[in-house]
């Protein structure tokens, strides 16, 4: 952490700070400029972040210089972490694919997308039986009873099973059926909710809130990850910005960033990220290219009916082919799919 | 809502979508243009909203012209709500002031500090219990203790309490404790967080999430107010937007655009939207010429020793001087406070 | 400037740093911590901003000190600088209003407008003779012809001329007509024209790009007074952020922030800022409060038929109507208008 | 063009705006619902966007049905263009790579680059002679100098000059040594600059400005198209968003978006739009898989002591291998590079 000084700070304001400082049991290394002082001091940012420096008046900034997450990041743990559910291997050079309707809208539904997608190349399948959702009037999910028909679909392919929770209160309840918790966007700070996953015995898919930065991200991973679990996977799925053509914009930047940041697998959600069916085939291949470990994808075999999502839903013959196309540039850049 | 389709629609697409929109019960008007056909739909597009359209290839794009927030819209009900709890009254022409320290910390700080903001002319006491923070490693509130503490100091100011609410599972408890139930800006869209609390017979402040767009801070209200209570205010607490020489961008036309689309009360919170205690005074001050209905401040007597948020709390004795310029500028306007 | 150095970084690359450092005169301090190397470096920042430091690829991040400006700063120059055009004055303890038409269509409505403005109180007349349009199709002012009918408003109503100059062609030809020269928002990093207009012997409005840090506003403003001048007034005029019930977000925390950085005065633009003119009212008393120095207002007398901008302006009853309430508001926080 | 009323409009409103409509030419439709009346306007929306309706009290919004541009969409003409300059051609099955220093710094360094960027697979040389620049203390570039350097730089090895031009005063002078103009992101919206390039009978790449939608690139590209030409070039840069570890955050959903509204080619830069040379080899493999049309890159043969942009700028050797990266993927996506 590195202190710079007003030019207004007296002799006993650097005294105080430096007294304060000490008392942490860090060390302040005072250096004085001609414009300003700066004091860089050694030892854990983490303690001396939990002072409000700004608060003193002569104090002008405060820059951090270490990360603030730990047991997340790449420096902690070098290689990159595998995270496993059932057939589900994400982290290794294969890039998984995980694909699915939004929302669990009955049970031959469920089953019947299930199949189609295994048949053209899935390893999980996606479903949503809590959905989170703008408006009070819109569909909710059909809770405990979608679940079931999750776990029904699991049976019926073998496709591990990945999952929304958005209630502390379910989580036991979730991670019954589920073979894979994800937190989604509006959650990302949900912090309770983050404690109980992590101590769920369950992997968590977490995914990006709408306008965090990685940074953010990252503390969020390191909750769940801080509750004993290693099995977490971050996920970027499109952030808010001036763009209005499409729903969200992509960043991908965070793929190759997240890579270098942290150990833990990175996956990329076209769906969420365009909103738009007809830009989720170039910007899955766009995201394998930029390194993503992962592809979680909505597919819909009648989208137009779907109670969630359906514009930004492909069909199954167009998921087929895309899983193709993730091979052929899965290839091209020295991976598999 | 209209739809408009792409130039490329036949007339068959024309008819099933006809047909699809009839057998919901409305009625669609086909205007076609030279360069576009366009279908008005007459009724309530809360209904059509349901409907995934742009999943249909050959529609360009769905635009809609109700609000998606009914209950909430003044629409549905001109007059501005009153929100009462004990002596905080929020939406009369007097501007209610809710002050007091980011967290509590120990109880006779909370007693203090509620005695300093109850001298200078709050109406209303505001301390965390339960503190949602970026990083696990942060102070994270003292939980029950906090709300036993701020009790404490209602109990000794006659101030109601004020305090947030993060978790589904904390709802009852804290409700037993405090005045007013807040959903903080992270925590906006946790629509479980959301409907608990509107079951939980006390008045909410909700904040605005981060880059929630209003209508979107319009559909929590609705949220809340569907599950049977009026008793919500909606708060402006500053947006993600480029600037970082504050901790986020007051978003000051939020005020009279909520006040144009809502009946609730509309608060501001000027500590958490600049982040930085210089600049409380002169936002609160344009805060309440904008037009607002309460502001809550942070208020710390040892700010360099803050548990949370000491950078952007004020002095006892500099809330003193703001609430008396604040008197100023409601009287320029035609209030009080 | 602080250099922060990855845990890779080896004894020679410190050392090759050091050598670097000092061979452009400065002293390079370096401090070893268990986790990091940091080096801060005494002297001017702003030799060392010219050196790509990140492109050593053992070199983790570099964290200003100073500001990258510094003739418009406070700190070089603490009293704040009056800008004089004509009757106009900005930066004193009154309020200054500036008002009229978006852009000038013709001679009778400028001067009737300007008449209107004058007798309401505004002490200069804004009117764009050069537009610059999002789309080539829309009106791009009358060019020189605008000019001399803002020439004919001055001379009907003695109120200085603030007009916009959008070419570096143009300078000498606005600068003959008007008595301010506006750099609009699209061209706040157009730098030529901002050398351009530094020379021009005329006072400087300079207006905050779309999506603009206050750091870069003031860089802007920096290249203006670098040629020579210190009559520059900056404007915060909304920035685009999440928003759509209105145009843009007015950024009100810039005004006490500039206030607190630059000595120049800071200007206010509620009209472009909300794109409303409900909104017009409210947020002008609001920029006031916040410390604002002037006011720039759009008004037309038949808005409906505005060749541009008619939405959001305001009628000249409604015009008088905001002159009062401001000065209301100007008194309640120690200024008059 | 559809206009919503307000509830409270009366027939007296309506009559009028249908008058007003008729009075351009248009048809009015109007269309009475229960909660809103509706009135799509059949015709041109470029007629009517030039009516400030929102200025009458009694309309609620105006929602547009054509996109403001016309020229440049692939509406207008289905066939993405070709554009060429020299050796260079953008738009066709195979990608083209742009490839050279930020700035010009001296003769036998921009001969080297380009002879290096040529061995490697680039068919043209990118290279700045004007710079904008934050700060007027920065390296403002050659100027003419510059110029003549690009020239001797294309003799010795046949590659296309793309250079930026800043100011309407300097379009002449720059086509006369130049290939392709450039207009920079912060000049995206400089329209006289626009319309200048627009008729210097070079090809231009225009480059998305820091927060500009797609719709305002392409209205800026339909003013270069409606001067005479259609040899224009849209340029992703990365745009202006919340992240912070990456410079700007690559916005690359805005490829295929792009090439499905408009005919002109796309090119992406992954210099700018990270800010960082180790992302560059990743993200240009991105844009290549969403679809780019090129890819234009900074190449820098000793970054450390880069004038500007030296930590964006990647190594020839570097850039040899990013050209072999980007051949298989070209191919893996059905192109060739």
């Amino acid at each position: 952490m590195i202190i710079v000084l007003r030019p207004s700070a007296t002799d006993r304001d650097i005294q105080k700070l430096v007294v304060r400082i000490r008392g942490l049991g860090l060390s302040p290394h005072v250096s004085r400029g001609k414009e300003r002082t700066v004091i860089p001091v050694i030892g854990d940012d983490r303690v001396l972040a939990t002072v409000p420096l700004l608060s003193y008046p002569f104090v002008e900034k405060v820059l951090p210089v270490l990360a603030p997450f730990k047991l997340v990041s790449r420096e902690f743990h070098p290689k990159t972490t595998l995270v496993r559910a059932r057939g589900l291997l994400v982290g290794s050079r294969r890039v998984a694919i995980i694909a699915g309707p939004c929302s669990v809208e009955d049970e031959r539904m469920i089953i019947r997308i299930a199949k189609a997608v295994k048949r053209a190349g899935a390893t999980a399948l996606r479903g949503g039986a809590f959905k989170p959702r703008s408006s009070p009037y819109s569909f909710q999910g059909l809770g405990e009873e979608g679940l079931r028909y999750l776990a029904a679909a699991r049976e019926a392919t073998g496709l591990a099973v990945v999952t929304e929770v958005l209630d502390t209160r379910d989580v036991g309840l979730v991670a019954r059926y589920a073979d894979v918790l994800q937190v989604g966007a509006r959650n990302m700070q949900n912090f309770e909710l983050l404690k109980e996953v992590g101590m769920s015995n369950r992997p968590v898919l977490l995914k990006r809130g709408l306008s965090a930065t990685l940074k953010e991200l990252l503390q969020a991973a390191e909750y769940v990850v801080s509750r004993g679990t290693d099995q977490v996977m971050v996920c970027e799925r499109g952030i808010r910005a001036v763009e209005d053509y499409t729903r969200n914009t992509f960043d991908l930047n965070a793929i190759p960033v997240l890579k270098e940041l942290t150990h833990l697998p990175v996956v990329a959600d076209p769906s969420q990220a365009t909103g738009k069916w007809s830009y989720v085939h170039p910007m899955s291949l766009a995201a394998v290219a930029a390194g993503a470990d992962a592809l979680i994808v909505e597919v819909h075999d009648r989208p137009e009916d779907a109670k969630s999502d359906g514009e930004q839903s492909i069909l199954p013959v167009r998921f087929a082919a895309l899983v193709k196309a993730v091979r052929k540039v899965a290839r091209s850049v020295g991976r598999t799919a």
